[in-house]
């Protein structure tokens, strides 16, 4: 591995650094890197500052063939990088009459009117390659240095995605032609870390040095990823496959999918096999069950809705919980829970219903039901399974865990 | 500013720069650490390889006083964190006979057998101070080493944040006594980036040296965030007020809320103070707009369900929605919506009702309603509001940005 490509990712912004923004750049750079078989060796941020841009530069230097740089290109005063940029090279701010032309049509379009603060988004470093940003007005550019490629994009996510996919990435692989990296990863759940690990000892101390191990912990499951380097696409993928062949047979009944599979994708496609629908009936977890089954394109083939019933009386009118059952065993409970599942399948008349109902806090919890006490289930035509979690007092955590369990007890009760 | 408290957070693991699981622990740490006044300067991500995270620790300890390291503590063997640790500070590993009974503890009170490998977590370098955990098996450590804070957390979000908020943040406080930093985020919607800077331009040149002012665009608005650093809290917090109270006149009709605000949170503040309940109809959004919505603690002191009404038969069933109207101008039409928000109002018997309906895409859309096309409406007992959205060609952004809007359209309306 020490002939691939190194890439090094740099984020500036002081926002980053304070937390203040989610940084979800740097993930999906570094799944497309590694997707063309570029190891992203190092990422780092710094903020606003020319003199941590231009140390950050330099180290990179020193240990990256391709430093991609996100961020800093806005229109406004806070944002450094193209003069920090120029400082780095050597070079002065030359007006690009291209990048004019395609701020100018940006703004046409929307008939909105332009600012001196927008033109001066077309002036770049003298030696930019400007590369053509159809999706906002900052501009991309890519630099060739010192043996080094530089490539500078916006940091809307939006705008960064569109630019890599169709202008960089491409002509990253051009320049580059590197080595192939291909991952295959093996989810599991219902087994820790460590009982997994002594459990595929034997297996893993025999894997060949060109292919490695990796455990990923998670909510609710453990991936397993292998990662295996080298020339020949075919080859590795066939190794990659003979691997997980001699895997399996250890680990058989925790392993629920490979690679992009979600729960929720997995489920989807069970009840597709089936030719069967399914509704949902939430209530502690507020929607978000619905909200990660329909992520999924194409849902609607099998999800036909939901009610989201926080309060008892749409729980009694809209799913036909018995008043007298709230009234003496309370919303959460594992009679409540049944008539939920039961109810919405039969309100929404699908072939299965799914059902939430528990304390997510920070309120609402009592001695008896202290706030993380969840009831979930699953109705089918033949059988209704319900199950009590007892969780933590974070509420968050507690919606997040409360769906991926639901959506795997939906999984456990498809396989049969 | 030179004289504050200078921090670095290490992450550690190939994971994360290979983009296969999503890092949410550094923003939490960033905000956690300007929130005592200590400041992040540098966040460097590195992979699992001894000498990476030996070249980035001495890279860290010539840049940062206090060195904050998150990852690589599981029982596996592609975590090297600790051996890694015990080359850089020169000392061995040894036993740690609390760490030993506290992951004793943990495996006796879950009624689990423990492995070597678990035991093998109560091992610490040599000069490490052990910092208990009580939500895992992974230790916390803190060193001291050349003038310098190392500090060691497991890469679990949950572990992580429960070791720093009870343990860490407290000592830091003490160890340091950090001079102060403090901010204040201004959230406006409706107007764009540059034309913002200029309207407020003569205000943001005044600003005294020792605030700074920067801006944050992100779907659906532009936060402007002010840092002032100082050692008086109270002058600072005065100082914050006066030149907020100095630009609102400039762009009071752009400003919705500050610092932590969320729509959904305003929105939620409106609705209590009116008295007013709220029900959702959800197409397009799957859920995600309840989910947002009952993402704010008392919630159900105003939201009392929805219904996600992804096919037609629930629309009509549920919310009343008119069969002759699908069938006429569709799902995706105003009249459908109008329908939606009254349909959901009625049904679920709220003062407010908003719905969503539209093509999120990646299949679904025709010539006429291409992909991204999507209605919104609020219903008030006085007025049903409907806006017609023209987004683009991305599933999940297609989802976000109708929520974000529908909250926003929610908030205008109810502010009258």
């Amino acid at each position: 591995m020490s002939n691939s490509i190194r890439a090094e990712v740099v984020t500036i912004g002081d926002e980053i650094l304070f937390g203040q923004i989610t940084d979800t750049n740097t993930q999906w750079i570094g799944t497309e890197l590694t997707n063309i078989g570029i190891r992203v060796v190092r990422k780092s941020s710094v903020g606003d500052q020319a003199q941590a841009i231009l140390d950050v530069l330099h180290e990179a230097h020193g240990r990256a063939d391709v430093i991609i740089i996100t961020g800093g290109l806005g229109p406004t005063k806070d944002d450094i990088t193209k003069k920090t940029l120029c400082d780095y090279f050597g070079v002065g701010l030359v007006r690009n009459e291209t990048a004019l032309a395609v701020v100018t049509g940006f703004f046409e379009k929307r008939g909105r009117p332009m600012t001196d603060l927008n033109r001066g988004q077309a002036d770049l470093p003298a030696n930019a390659v400007y590369i053509q940003n159809d999706w906002g007005t900052a501009p991309g550019m890519w630099f060739e240095h010192e043996g080094r490629v530089y490539i500078s994009l916006p940091g809307v996510p939006f705008e960064m995605k569109s630019l890599m996919t169709h202008r960089f990435l491409p002509k990253l692989h051009e320049h580059f032609n590197p080595p192939i990296i291909k991952h295959k990863m093996i989810l599991t759940a219902g087994i820790g870390e460590s009982f997994l690990a002594e459990r595929i000892e034997d297996w893993e101390d025999a894997l060949p040095p060109h292919i490695r191990l990796a455990y990923l912990p998670s909510f609710g499951g453990v991936r397993l990823r292998l990662t295996a380097t080298g020339t020949d696409d075919a080859l590795l993928t066939r190794e990659l496959d003979q691997q997980v062949a001699g895997v399996l047979p250890i680990i058989a009944q925790y392993v629920y999918g490979y690679d992009d599979d979600t729960l929720e994708s997995i489920a989807g496609r069970m009840l597709k096999a089936k030719g069967w629908t399914l509704s949902a009936a939430e209530s502690c977890t507020g929607g978000a069950v619905s909200a990660r089954l329909t992520s999924v394109p194409g849902s609607s083939a099998y999800f036909t809705g939901s009610v989201v019933s926080y309060s008892n009386d749409v729980k009694i009118a809209q799913l036909g919980v018995s008043a007298d059952t709230l009234a003496t065993v309370g919303a959460v409970s594992e009679d409540t829970i049944r008539q939920m599942a039961e109810g919405v399948r039969k309100a929404l008349n699908t072939d299965v219903g799914i059902a939430t109902s528990g304390i997510a806090g920070p309120d609402g919890g009592t001695p008896d039901k202290p706030v993380g006490t969840v009831w979930i289930a699953v109705a089918t035509p033949t059988e209704t399974r319900t199950r009590l979690l007892t969780l933590g007092q974070y509420r968050d955590q507690n919606i997040q865990l409360t769906t991926t369990y639901l959506l795997n007890l939906l999984r456990e009760q498809l396989a049969g």
